[in-house]
């Protein structure tokens, strides 16, 4: 199972891939994908959208996670990371990706224990999940964090459905 | 000049097709993608994508035109609202079209003369300046109110252009 986790910004969009089988975990490749403030609006969404296309043919990704969003008290922050995010999670759609959206809070707990974890902790603990690798950007930190959970919640939530089915 | 004008939301994205030849207006075409709130987010984007890629390709677009947005007191109706239209002008873009952002105050005042037009007055004047066309739908009228600016505005600039280059 390939998983593709997202972490969507109009000016820097961090992805991170890795391979999950049981409760062994291994990373494939992260990354960011960059445009410029100076460009229009379309093009900066172009570039997203080909930066993901790309990533995930290159790795045959077959799931992909996403943060649900922290609405920002400044409302073109927001619409700029709307704008970023529908195009985000529209590539993966598009590849025929299932896409599961989680709390910010349930990453936090899922990775380091506590919602309430700061970034450098759940960049920490990504690098020990995830043995060997050195993770580069903070958006990809936060985007390898989103797949190791969605890694270990779709695990718990078949195995809940298993439970249910039997019981 | 074939001009999509476009009009985004996550529940309802009006568009409307005109065509424009010097100071000739034609209606071609108008209409609402729609999408179900009990659908997940990543269906509904794909659902406008599709839908929009079809108009675009069935009508031989050129150009596009959208609003620029009107930004929310809710923070999570900004948040849909700039999924949507992310999504929207990716899917103008990436068939190649130009996309120009209008104001709001700017398109009301080039339909109906005042940028404190109501949308009664827009959707009346939309069909007065393309003679025979019953419009329907609200989102739709606003999509054809872009267009129309589009094709005011775009030869306005235009000539500006031309009286410089021979100033």
């Amino acid at each position: 199972m390939i998983i593709l986790g997202l972490d969507p910004g109009l000016a820097a969009t961090g992805w991170g891939i890795i391979h999950s089988e049981g409760n062994r975990l291994r990373h494939i490749a992260h990354g960011t994908v960059k445009t410029h403030a100076s460009e229009p609006l379309a093009d900066r969404l172009l570039t997203l959208y080909a930066g993901l296309e790309t990533v995930i043919a290159a790795h045959h990704c077959v799931e992909a996670a996403i943060e649900e969003v922290f609405v920002n008290v400044n409302p073109q922050s927001t619409l700029k990371l709307g704008q970023a995010r529908g195009v985000v999670m529209l590539a993966a759609a598009r590849a025929g990706l299932p896409v599961a959206e989680y709390a910010t809070r349930l990453i936090k707990k899922a990775i380091v224990g506590t919602g309430a974890a700061d970034k450098a902790q759940v960049h920490a603990m990504v690098e020990r999940l995830l043995p060997g690798t050195k993770v580069t950007g903070a958006d990809a930190a936060d985007a390898l964090a989103v797949a190791i959970s969605h890694a270990h919640l779709r695990a718990h939530l078949a195995l809940t459905a298993r439970i249910k089915a039997t019981a």
